[in-house]
């Protein structure tokens, strides 16, 4: 890791996840785009859709990280309580977007139908906070002090992740080699210490698998650093050819 | 969800889930049991193996839920630290269990090989530590205090996993019936609002799905009340009827 990298975090709001309905995606999606960007990922949590643990939860963690990303509970049902807990997080009005409240009219107009008030739900969100429009809804995600919340259907906080990467301070791009053996990691471990202790400026990893009774490990450098990392994966390689 | 039911949490250690590289499965897995047990999921955070990050957690933790579970770090690399953390969280002695010690002696014995420093690393557990054997590997899981250690791997975590859940102090099973509907969450907002404040006792979950254009929604009654859900769940069916 790149301690300059800007650091960030994930809160997963949904109830869903933790009775096991539904499978986080999200995590994945949103951690290998910060990747990418040289974003130091260093913690997700997830949470249920309870107003207090929203607010403790957002308030611990928007001063410990440059950036959260909180994901779910900004639809018009009653469970979606994201807006109204972040709002409350900051000390901030919950009220109605006039932006949003405009969009809603208008796309619901041409389907000659009313905002309803679970639709117009939708446009509350905290005073002043910023908008992340996106291709795939017409309701966008907002943006409170350094907290992005966006949805929690996979595609569309896809979508909203899109329009989000390009707002946030790009740190040094972590690149990764991997090097998968039929090698059980037992017999590996020690090379790996040793080549860690070598190399500290690499993230060394070790991920054992079974596949059709093989043992076997893959192992995993990462970097910010391309010269170093090819140098330390050059002696991987051949550390791991003189394992039997 | 009821309120005297036991809680948890999961403590998801691994780079791996924060790089992106591999996504977490076993959070869904731990989930779907512990909801068939009667115990409450209240929460699960993915942290890296970052061992002053571990103590912090297990130590806030395991006083806020009467169970913790951990997954990952427990294999015989320098990664893996999870054991020592733990110990350390406890102030307790990271120290060879020998009841671990004979397992991996006699292993490898089979195999004509011999304890090796790294493999001898999976025996040091937290003192006095109960053991979670399981039928997918000889190295078992540990038991510190309310705090149960598992392997990462998913299906070595499930078969640990089975070995602790006849440990655990039930509550009422939660049951829940689900509705899926091709109406868009806007348009049955309120209708489910006022059935959930109607039944207070049931958390009712509104998830929307996009499907080839189709905007549907799935309802989800959760109880741990079975004729309550019932009568609940017949009136949310003769209302969603009612909406076109």
């Amino acid at each position: 890791m790149d301690k300059n990298n800007p650091t960030a975090c994930i809160i997963i709001i949904g109830n869903e996840i933790l009775s096991g309905r539904t499978l986080d995606l999200n995590t994945q999606e949103i951690a290998l785009q910060l990747s990418e960007n040289g974003i130091s990922l260093v913690e997700t949590r997830v949470i249920p859709d309870i107003r207090q643990m929203i607010i403790d939860t957002v308030r611990e963690l928007h001063i410990k990280y440059d950036y959260v990303f909180t994901t779910g509970g900004i639809g018009p049902t009653h469970d979606d309580i994201t807006a109204e807990a972040i709002a409350a997080a900051f000390n901030l009005k919950y009220e109605r977007n006039e932006a949003i409240y405009n969009i809603l009219v208008k796309h619901y107009a041409k389907q000659n139908e009313e905002v309803n008030s679970a639709r117009e739900k939708m446009a509350f969100i905290p005073e002043n906070a910023g908008l992340i429009h996106n291709d795939a809804t017409y309701v966008p995600g907002f943006i409170t002090k350094n907290v992005f919340s966006m949805a929690g259907i996979p595609n569309i906080m896809k979508a909203m992740l899109k329009s989000v990467i390009p707002m946030l301070k790009k740190g040094k791009k972590i690149y990764s080699k991997s090097l998968e053996v039929n090698i059980a990691e037992s017999k590996i471990a020690n090379m790996l210490e040793n080549l860690q202790n070598k190399y500290s400026d690499i993230d060394m990893g070790s991920y054992p698998f079974y596949n059709e009774k093989i043992h076997g490990t893959v192992l995993v450098l990462r970097s910010t650093n391309t010269n170093l990392l090819e140098k330390a994966f050059i002696e991987l390689e051949e550390n791991a050819k003189n394992i039997k």
